[in-house]
């Protein structure tokens, strides 16, 4: 396997490199043909680092960056006034081609500010957008959903070219041969949706490489009908976080319930683990790891609290992009559309 | 207590009479001041109902009706050819003033089809909207959502019309004084948001008499944050089939994870009651009854798939939105307001 080199931006997230660091120890020992890149402040990361000589400065890498992007600060403001920061270093890693892609726990609208200023969109796609996974009930477990709240107001034309970026992520990481591409409605019958979604629908629909199966309803998502299921930034943003928020009530619910008498604080004890692996693979947004994609360049976005084992997945998965070469066949796809149109 | 009649649609949902029918039968043995008409086919209606002959006749009332709209027929097919449906007699019996409001747990959009048709939407009001509500971590354990799939491509005046109509439900029937109201986004600052949600937050904002308190995303729905949340239908419905497909999940992967062994098989046969409760409580869209507001009389939609329960709960609700004059007080409140704008 060819040699890849990760940038990751040590400091962000809710607690930074206590959990970074462990992940890409983690990251090093399960593939040996990584190198790692940690941005962020020298005098935290190098005691953190100290502990594993075999591996530093020889697969682990510390770049030192002066500034930390904050959870709450504005992406605009992030842009002017943080340019040494762990998140924006990581990304100039990769716009100089020092490392293949780079992943971040921080403020997701300030990464998507920092990857859209120094990356720039490939040529042919007008915005880039957000794709993750859903846990779903096919055999492969999962659906990528797009776009997660890079854009809002979209045209039909975006929601074309989020559909060809998100067939090739579908098809480059999972293997998956011709991908079943959907759009999100509030109903499946060809007479529902707004305009937007309808027009999408006609744009689709003539399209000679996509394999479109038409609209599915919110909780079509979670079964068996699509494999990719693009929509508005807008709707995917409040459609994840609705799913957080019920999921998230159910365990304050269950937990409450649990707490009624002896008797079922004992069966709340005994349940525990099980549950706690029920929310684990129902909660849509843990499943960790959304791409931004669109870009001259990889950024995989961890969930801003994911523990080690969160952040791991978020890295694996983008060295799963970088492997089968996302950047570049999006890149590919869209040109070929564009030639295609120009004929 | 005033008498009230309501008309119940005995034919709709997933089910039928065998639920509609217990819950009528419940319905008169908790609020004595209430009569009900079964709308239906009387050849299976009279079975049913011959064996409470204290109600029959005296406050349960058979009302025949030769056809059945079926779950999976089309609004518009259903205005024209099923005008002897029990779902759309039902209506035309609060048209002509014999009940006072209607529920049915039949197919949702002819529904509405036939209430927009029949009854027609209160002077001032644009479009009818539908409301429900939504599980909540608050001291009510419950907070108002529409629209929930009535509109797409809503303008951001029709939202303030939805607001207002949310406030006067939760003003009405919750007892609350000046209920916090909130625009469904994707991030709380001001900046966030679609063209319409910012338009729409400005006339809010500007607003005399709503208690606006700003932007909330799809999680904090079910935080202490607001008490009415308006959006546009098409994100409404998408949000609330989402909550669902993952509750649903959430139900099929924890059985899967408690079929594991013998003794995780036991924890779960001990879980079980405990959880289903979880599951009713958290449940988005069972949260039975969702009304059609904006109308000149009152229609509560059931769950297709309610339970007996689920019915009586939905009935429950129409009663109280019946006690409460909803429909005149938002004529009465949407009137003022339209006088407002003449000054």
């Amino acid at each position: 396997l060819a040699k890849i080199i990760l940038a990751l931006d040590a400091m962000g997230g809710d607690i930074g490199p206590k959990i970074t660091v462990p992940a890409a120890i983690a990251t090093l020992n399960k593939h040996p043909h990584v190198d790692l890149i940690l941005v962020g402040k020298k005098d935290i990361l190098a005691p953190l680092c100290s502990k594993y000589p075999s591996l530093l400065d020889k697969r682990l890498f510390i770049h030192h960056a002066d500034q930390i992007v904050e959870m709450n600060d504005q992406p605009a403001q992030t842009l002017r006034n943080k340019k040494q920061s762990s998140m924006r270093i990581a990304v100039e890693l990769v716009k100089a081609k020092t490392a293949h892609a780079m992943v971040s726990a921080g403020n997701t609208g300030a990464l998507m500010a920092i990857s859209r200023f120094v990356l720039k969109t490939i040529e042919g796609i007008d915005r880039p957008a957000i794709i993750a996974r859903l846990p779903a009930n096919n055999t492969r477990g999962f659906v990528h959903l797009l776009d997660l709240g890079a854009n809002v107001d979209s045209t039909a034309d975006q929601l074309l070219q989020f559909a060809i970026m998100g067939m090739v992520m579908a098809k480059a990481i999972d293997g998956i041969q011709s991908p079943r591409m959907a759009l999100l409605n509030n109903g499946k019958e060809t007479i529902k949706g707004n305009e937007l979604v309808r027009q999408a629908s006609q744009k689709l629909n003539d399209h000679p490489v996509i394999n479109y199966v038409g609209f599915v309803e919110g909780d079509q998502i979670f079964k068996d009908i699509a494999d990719v299921i693009v929509c508005d930034g807008f709707v995917g943003n409040i459609a994840l976080k609705f799913g957080e928020g019920i999921v998230r009530l159910s365990l304050k619910v269950t937990r409450s319930v649990f707490e009624q008498n002896m008797f079922t604080k004992l069966i709340g004890f005994l349940s525990q683990p099980l549950l706690n692996r029920v929310a684990r693979l129902c909660n849509p947004s843990k499943y960790n790891g959304a791409s931004f994609i669109g870009l001259k360049g990889m950024v995989v976005k961890s969930h801003g609290n994911a523990d080690m084992k969160g952040f791991a997945i978020a890295i694996d998965r983008c060295i799963a992009a970088v492997e089968n070469n996302v950047v570049g066949s999006i890149a590919q796809q869209i040109s070929d559309l564009l030639d295609l149109n120009a004929l």
